[in-house]
């Protein structure tokens, strides 16, 4: 399959450097080993090699952690290790509905739309315009913002369809206040998620948590490069010591504090 | 939605014991908190609770990763913290055409035929024809086996299609006798991923993916938990330290050695 | 060197099995190797080879870990990772004063006796009597009582004088209680360790200890194995995932909070 | 007690910075906070808050930590996580006798030879010159050259005594050349600790202790900082992925291979 405009891929000078790039007519990308025509590409086919004066590139095509990854941000976002297992643990998958309160860049969105599609639908909630907005470009570079409705609104102030999500992702500054509003919007038996940074939120989460969720787990993801070189393989010596705790919890369908 | 006959449902007991269930006519279900008639539960939802007399359990969805961690097992499985970072890495998505080589139990094939489903498939192999059956069954049972094709076959002996799969996972004893032909299998740019247990290992695999993939990369995921007790929360004691190295490695269109 | 009566062995099967020994008049020691008679093993030392039916047990020499986790214990004890690091930290050396809170079954207090002697002094308070007589004896039984005083006392009741000690370690519920207390009693500029089991609790060490200490830090220490088979190296699959937090901070000599 | 020329001290300014200093006749001490005049320091005594135009500075004793960590280097050297509970591990303690191959910039012989004083020796092997004249110049600094005795030598050419060592620490390229060379200079029943940087180099020198030694033992220490911000108490972001393996093994008074 030849590339044609439009299409995005990888570039990798198999050193650890990696671009992710749209096809465009006209187009030109500059890297320290050489310019690229991207006209001159317009034969080429993923896993294709370019040869440039200093150096090979090749083409791969793109995943969904380099759509994470590589992705247009104005805020910290969320990393692989952790959407990969939420999803997972949260069950979503095509067909599903799901509730997504803080968009911010829209990494997670990108996951989480190519986990439903093509039969699911996202409604993200976002209270900082410019955040929707570049989350909304973002989706749309990607395609995917056919499976995204974005909703540019504080979560305290909107109104929710109850039992209607078939899992909820919350990552904003003080989740528990609106434990009880996602705990109603949420289908019985299924799952919210929660991205906490601190150790004091953790606790005032749990509190809330408590009276409408059972299982209520926390856990955190680590993630260790091992470095693969020949005779002198061994783990990287930096390492991302946190990134957040991530908490989840069942819905059940009545106050576990009454019941 | 009420439950009905053939509904899978997980119980929990809220103290971090589950148990995933299909709702049979005339079946029982036996726990030290009593004994629940299914045929009661036929007018229960997910999240319901069900009052016994040595406590409650509840009634919930089960999940992807319930899916996973529940399967019958005859083999070592993957765990949702390296297969949900794999699927995000290898781009597996909804179309894909996916190879799996060393089925197992089945695990990662449930994973990636939800992944893939509605219009992807799963070429998966195995030589154990005991294993496959179980892989077949456990499959069938979560109602995902028309999205995979089991085949009993030493790889080794097995003749693939060039350039068909959009991902490949490999999860069997000497992953470096195959290297070349999942490279040929392999469209060009996408992504293979190995599973490797010990370090002795790692050293002849990167040998010889060094002739054929570029971005050969390898990571080992770790996983904490912790315990949300009130006014007590803390790391748990026990942690799993390893399951297994984690390779992933993009296809070029020639042999590396040879450029 | 001859093995005398009296002294202390360890016993190792080469398997993992270890055993710290006294070798007694008359004394025997059962294991499913065999049985061994003390008396017979009055001409052996160190590294020597004891032949039983049920295979071989050597005889090695104990180290600061062995008496650390081999100590007759009723309480949680702390754990070579942890120490190791906190004597090197706290500066603990020949002739220092060390003031221990919580002696717990004597574990930190053995390897504090061994870092201090010759010429220091460990001064260890505990307020529950069985806890303290069991140290004592630990203590008493490596040969190290007398370097440790040892303080039958509620740390609140103790009258300690000030600028006397060269490191404290305090590993009792609640460490926020003395934080003035012991503040007074380290000498200018010298180091405070904390040992703390949950994050609710550091919230509020850390609020009583920004009043008097400066370069408060916390710290966690894990540890893994890496079996050493050949050909099957790997990191064990078990690991210790959590014991406990090491909060460490210098003593100013003034109230930082009056500055 | 009042500070005096050639006393050490650390100032902190309590945000994270720290430094070394040995207080000198004349001498000045630059920060961005302010200029020090080391005269005017002679009435201050550790745990005092020195106020400059741009903020406070603290003096602080200085530890062992700090001593490894701010010592004057020209390689890597080994870490107080690892370090600490290799002492612990060996049974490092007064009045032993201790080898060191591979002395490199001092680090580790510093923490070595604090544990042995005042009764015990370290024995020190470098074939470089140019670190080992600054590892004596570094002890001497720190006092605790009286307990070190610096060879320039390559360990391969060196004769040592047999069965003369309490521990021996080897943090060289190739260890497996000398597992033989050290067994006969320990005595019988005490701990070789090896450090190894590669995968590969793990399985080559497991090749050869497996004839000299039992209790095989391997270890990778991690160690993460938790940030001590009110109302924000969260792990660092940034963590030490990796130093190295600690191999430690145990000399049996005859070659394995022969029993």
């Amino acid at each position: 399959m030849k590339l044609r405009y439009g299409d995005k891929f990888i570039l990798s000078d198999n050193k650890g450097n990696t671009w992710l790039i749209t096809l465009k007519q006209g187009g030109e990308f500059h890297t320290h080993y050489g310019i690229i025509d991207h006209d001159a590409l317009i034969n080429f086919e993923y896993g294709d090699e370019i040869r440039l004066k200093g150096g090979s590139l090749w083409i791969l095509k793109p995943t969904i952690e380099n759509y994470i990854l590589k992705i247009k941000r104005k805020t910290q976002i969320m990393y692989p290790k952790d959407i990969g297992l939420l999803i997972l643990r949260c069950g979503v998958k095509n067909g599903d509905y799901v509730l997504e309160v803080g968009t911010g860049s829209g990494a997670l969105t990108t996951a989480l739309a190519i986990a439903v599609q093509p039969d699911g639908k996202i409604d993200t909630y976002e209270r900082r315009e410019d955040f929707l907005e570049l989350a909304r470009k973002n989706l749309r570079e990607y395609g995917l913002d056919k499976y995204v409705k974005f909703h540019h609104m504080d979560i305290l102030k909107a109104k929710l369809k109850a039992n209607k999500y078939d899992a909820v992702f919350v990552d904003i500054d003080s989740p528990w206040l609106i434990v009880e509003k996602i705990w109603r919007a949420l289908k019985g038996g299924a799952t919210a998620a929660f991205l906490i940074p601190t150790y004091n939120q953790l606790e005032k989460l749990l509190n809330q948590l408590d009276n409408y969720f059972i299982d209520i787990n926390c856990i955190e993801v680590f993630y260790r490069e091992i470095l693969m070189r020949k005779g002198r393989i061994r783990p990287s010596f930096r390492m991302i010591g946190y990134t957040a705790l991530l908490v989840t919890a069942k819905k059940v369908n009545r106050d576990v504090s009454t019941t």
